[in-house]
């Protein structure tokens, strides 16, 4: 079989990690490099890019400055928040015939998406489309999400990262937290993304690895909230050992599946206060307890973290991204998303893989019950054992003037052929 | 003169700092290395533990772990929110009793006390006292705090990786931002320490050295809040730029010097708001401009982020800790604060020098009206110049199985002598 080198197309979808460059610059430079390829283009905004016809070449990018990308944190080509369905009867079949449009005229080939479960959707809409149609396109998905919630793979490159710097930032506040607590705060409460799984509110627990005092209480979505429990918890541990710092998932739900920080608590204007979980519970703390409490919300900072990102997590972050352009090009795949497969925990030894999109989209794998202490409000030894490898090593950074540096791309964008 | 060698007490006071430790090592190292000095003590929680006469023996220390010390945040002997006045009709002159009781109980020649404008007004009353009563005691006080609000001193240890810190939390949020603002959130706001000083707040500028998007807009404290002013330039920035970045000091006032953050703003039991700006900032934007913001308040991160210390800060905190120990032992000075003179900003050359106490304590250096952009919402280059040398170069970091490694100390208490 002759195939004739086409063009690629990478984009980026969703919530940014620290390590989501890192992928981009490993299906960028494999692309680049593979002569099955012709040109290089990234979409500008993800999805909405293609849409747009805006795509930029990359091909014309200064070849140091690519060697940047995975220093760069946030979403190097700008993501997006839009999904397209690849449910039967959706209406998004005007917008997948609009991106076809835009792929032919632009002979894009290969398509690559960097997202997490509502990215996989479209992705799989993308080449369930190209295949009712008959057209020649191959779809890889590339797993991207701190809030490691994806199905089918052993985590998620931006995880170990972000659960990196978060282990890292309650082992500093708990420090500080202890420093103070003979005369002052008694209390830290950190808040934590992951949305409706626990996974990253889960890694504050790697804190402890090295004897260090991490958080005292996690408290997970996935165990309804109870402020009984939680209080007798941060009474005894403020009697015991003077202290506590709890980590809190932004999610937390109520016996009803109601979420706390929604449960009555409203502003001056009557507003409902939507997440920011962690202000109900220093509330709750200052007005039962009466100690003083200090709270931290990173909010982007959990996952922009480039500065403290993992060598495993940005290593592996790269390699799925190039593995996924030899799995289009090489083993001629399609409708995939790259996976990464635990062979070993200790040493942590894993290969990649690949499983149908189909399986990913729109599912959330959440923390199982095995990783959960209930009774302690933390996790377990299997957690540990679980997450520790993934936040192993430091990625190299790289400062000038005490800041850090970051590709600084052209972006060319590619002239406009639909009119 | 024959000075018979006296023992050593190094305390820690206030809120902490990244470097707080720093100091505490190059203080006790340089005083287990000199022969003036029979046994090296630290106070458990500042003065709190001398009043309660808890004093750590550090001869008992083993050396590696000393060496860790400079490598660990928080406050590793613990810190206090006690103050001793110095002024006249003051009740605190029973306090003074017991710390000397102490000091004589122990054999205390040389005192030094790690802290702010508060503490150095302790360490000042303890001093003065010492004089009137003809006692034997050398008084030093070492400066630290990342509000940078002490007079005298070209800056404070701490505040260089604080604002390090700060810069990097703020250009990586606002790649973040970019990314997701075409489809997403338009607006990040993060909410600075700093109390009435605006140093912190505004080395997040410093983020833009190299050539990337740092913060639009600053809010500062020594500037009156403008509702309108903020808003104008924030939808500017929306609709030049398509995102806005904002820092914003926690203690900002509006034109009659009250507080923003409790301006009218209460929760729903009724009970004003004491900082948090960035959330009274949220909603302003949200309500008026219709735009999804995000918010992050990092409040314990940014004063204990030792793992992104600055180099300079981070041997100047050392040095400081040295120095101060040199001044009471070979130029038998007291009552005096260590401070750092600028000789020059680039390259970025600076001495140690010392001043009276009482010229320091209870004092606050404001940020000065030329590193201002009141119009701008936003610093000077005149404020580049003097806040960039203190963020250079990343400290050394230990890290094993990919967490912080810091000191494990035997804490050793000494017996108490008094009954």
């Amino acid at each position: 079989v002759i195939v004739l080198p086409k063009n690629l197309l990478y984009a980026q979808s969703g919530g940014v990690t620290p390590v989501i460059n890192a992928s981009a610059y490993g299906a960028i430079r494999a692309a680049l490099t593979l002569p099955q390829i012709k040109e290089v283009y990234a979409a500008k905004n993800g999805i909405q890019g293609v849409l747009d016809e805006e795509l930029y070449h990359l091909n014309a990018e200064n070849p140091n400055e690519i060697e940047k990308i995975p220093y760069t944190p946030g979403g190097i080509f700008g993501s997006c928040r839009v999904k397209i369905s690849s449910r039967e009867g959706d209406p998004d079949w005007e917008k997948l015939e609009r991106i076809f449009e835009v792929f032919r005229a632009h002979d894009i080939g290969y398509f690559l998406y960097n997202g997490g479960n509502d990215s996989m959707e479209t992705a799989h809409a993308i080449s369930a489309y190209a295949k009712e149609n008959g057209l020649d396109l191959r779809v890889i998905g590339i797993p991207k999400t701190v809030d490691n919630d994806l199905l089918y793979t052993d985590y998620c490159p931006g995880y170990g990262s972000a659960a990196k710097f978060t282990a890292t930032a309650i082992l500093e506040a708990t420090k500080d937290l202890k420093s103070m607590s003979a005369s002052s705060t008694k209390v830290f409460i950190l808040e934590s993304m992951g949305r409706h799984a626990g996974w990253l509110a889960a890694s504050s627990a790697l804190s402890r690895v090295n004897g260090e005092a991490g958080p005292s209480v996690i408290l997970l979505p996935e165990i309804p909230f109870s402020e009984e429990a939680f209080l007798t918890r941060v009474e005894e541990e403020i009697r015991t050992k003077g202290f506590c710092s709890v980590v809190a998932s932004e999610a937390l739900k109520d016996d009803n599946g109601d979420f706390i920080s929604t449960a009555g608590y409203t502003d001056s204007f009557g507003n409902v206060q939507l997440g920011k979980i962690c202000f109900t519970l220093e509330k709750i703390v200052r007005e039962k307890l009466n100690v003083k409490v200090h709270t931290g919300l990173p909010d982007y900072l959990q996952r922009s973290s480039r500065h403290i990102a993992s060598l495993a997590d940005w290593q592996d972050a790269i390699e799925a991204g190039a593995r996924s352009v030899f799995w289009m090009v090489h083993d001629r795949l399609s409708d995939m998303m790259t996976v990464i497969i635990r062979d070993m925990s200790t040493p942590y030894i894993r290969h990649f893989d690949f499983v149908p999109l189909s399986k990913i989209a729109g599912k959330t794998r959440t923390l199982p019950a095995e990783y959960i202490d209930a009774e302690a409000l933390n996790v377990t030894e299997g957690f540990m054992e679980y997450a520790l490898p993934l936040i192993k090593g430091e990625a190299p950074d790289n400062y000038h003037l005490g800041i850090p540096v970051y590709a600084n791309l052209k972006y060319v964008m590619e002239k406009k052929r639909i009119h």
